[in-house]
């Protein structure tokens, strides 16, 4: 099975892809373990994180990226991370809807995933996930997630370039999330640049970026009309210049060095795991927690016991 | 000094108070376990979580419950869970603007808390967080979050009940966000009640809550303007009466039962991590990351290795 998997990977073909991401989210670790030596190389894809709080238009400039890079004749895998439920895990909804325009596309392969699974999280998976979408030769790789939040984070270490789309209402909330957004962004949208207190939001964001760190990149900004197609190649040649920066300063590949290293560890830690809980240590847990909470031993015994079975 | 800090806690010092969390913040693991023990019980206090998009209103809403429970002379303690970098250890700016409103009340802490500390993220250090809080007696604990991301959910482990602020213009999300929505929400406050499309929100929210379980709790919907104190009693209203159905339905104390699980299982493989990772072990992994991608080993066989060592 995992070599037709695999072939199929090699092929991008949907159904497989679909289905090596199926096993990593159901978490079946036997199978996943066999994914886990996908060989990939650092900056080969162009790997894009959007971000952004609700209804900024994300969407929209992702579909509309999508459109430049197929017109180049170029493949593209759209991930949607959902904020989605632990229980039903996760909305198809947002792709049935983007579906639609690239229905028929044997190059774009887009897929929801949900921001949490039924043990551990996104932050282990996207790894996995990440590796399966590059191993598959996509020549562009987009991740779309909501918010600025510890998902997101998880993202911002698996793509190269990120983008923090913003709206002029979001004005207000800058303040909040100053400290967040000038660490992350290596590019801010202002979507819906037509709307007033655009030039407001883009002086604030302006300001803002002269407090950032010099000899770093300093992250760009690039006004859209995504809906309309405005700003959209602009922003695909900031993207451009940001990725020749990250080669040329060797980034990328601390990136990648980043990313595997934390693979190893999150393995390690899968299989301590594994290894440590059984039937008997289970039971015993189990039993304390049917105690009244006064009658049970503090969380240092019962630890000390468990290690001891 | 662990005995200053735990007499300082039970006194509901906030400079205490304000060391310990600074204890988890900066993952010390020696100072941190000392925190372990802590003696809490199943809803003593009123854990309440907020969250929403950004602008919704969220801390208006925060504030003017503060002054609600503060005119009950209950003690309240107001946690706000910045989307922090994890290079800075977050802003400090949203809680100096609120500060002002309750600087000279001894009653009141407030505390700004990284989504992303330097090592594991909110998600472990949250328990320890809560613990410290609940140790400290306060009648009311509020944790404000921003999005409905990872970080939402760990927050929603950590509470009793949970809002969701929505504004009459968050109905265009309504569907992406509908099932992380339905599970996290155990209360819905449409803010800004007096915008128009409101109504079609309440609609929409109505609508959407027909899928919900009728087995389990049904969401309330409360209509606000925060800013005006319209509403705020309604809600105050209705967060007693879900405390009194998870009392009834002993939820509060499924839901203890699952933080003393997590914080086993967090504090056991922290440990692990801990005593495995030596000098040796990081040495190996190094000289492997310092070779060219293609003349790495697989993951696997360093996985193998770096046990074997």
């Amino acid at each position: 099975m995992i070599n037709d998997i695999l072939k199929g990977l090699k092929n991008q073909e949907h159904k497989y892809i679909a289905q090596a991401i199926s096993i990593v989210e159901n978490n079946s670790s036997l199978n996943k373990n066999l994914l886990l030596n996908l060989k990939t190389s650092s900056m080969e894809s162009i790997k894009i994180g959007i971000t952004g709080p609700p209804g900024a238009g994300k969407s929209s400039i992702t579909n509309q990226l999508i459109k430049k890079y197929r017109f180049e004749d170029k493949s593209v895998c759209a991930l949607l991370v959902d904020p989605s439920s632990p229980f039903t895990k996760g909305a198809v909804l947002g792709d049935r809807i983007r579906m639609r325009d690239f229905y028929n596309d044997s190059k774009v392969f887009i897929r929801s995933i949900a921001s949490r699974g039924s043990k551990g999280g996104l932050a282990e998976n996207i790894d996995y996930i990440s590796d399966i979408v590059e191993f598959s030769g996509f020549d562009v790789i987009i991740y779309e997630t909501v918010g600025v939040g510890q998902v997101e984070l998880d993202v911002v270490d698996s793509v190269d370039t990120t983008i923090v789309v913003l709206v002029p209402e979001s004005g207000d909330d800058i303040q909040v999330m100053k400290a967040g957004l000038i660490e992350i962004a290596d590019i801010y949208v202002i979507n819906k640049y037509d709307r007033k207190d655009s030039d407001k939001l883009f002086l604030t964001l302006t300001n803002m970026l002269q407090l950032a760190d010099k000899d770093k990149w300093i992250p760009k900004i690039v006004k859209t009309v995504a809906i309309n197609d405005i700003g959209i190649d602009s922003l695909k040649d900031e993207l451009a210049i940001h990725r020749k920066h990250l080669i040329k300063s060797n980034k990328g590949l601390d990136k990648y060095n980043d990313r595997f290293i934390k693979k190893i560890k999150h393995r390690l830690i899968s299989d301590f795991e594994n290894s440590f809980w059984n039937k008997k240590r289970y039971e015993f847990l189990n039993s304390e927690i049917e105690k009244d909470i006064n009658d049970r031993l503090d969380i240092d015994s019962i630890i000390n016991k468990i290690k001891s079975i």
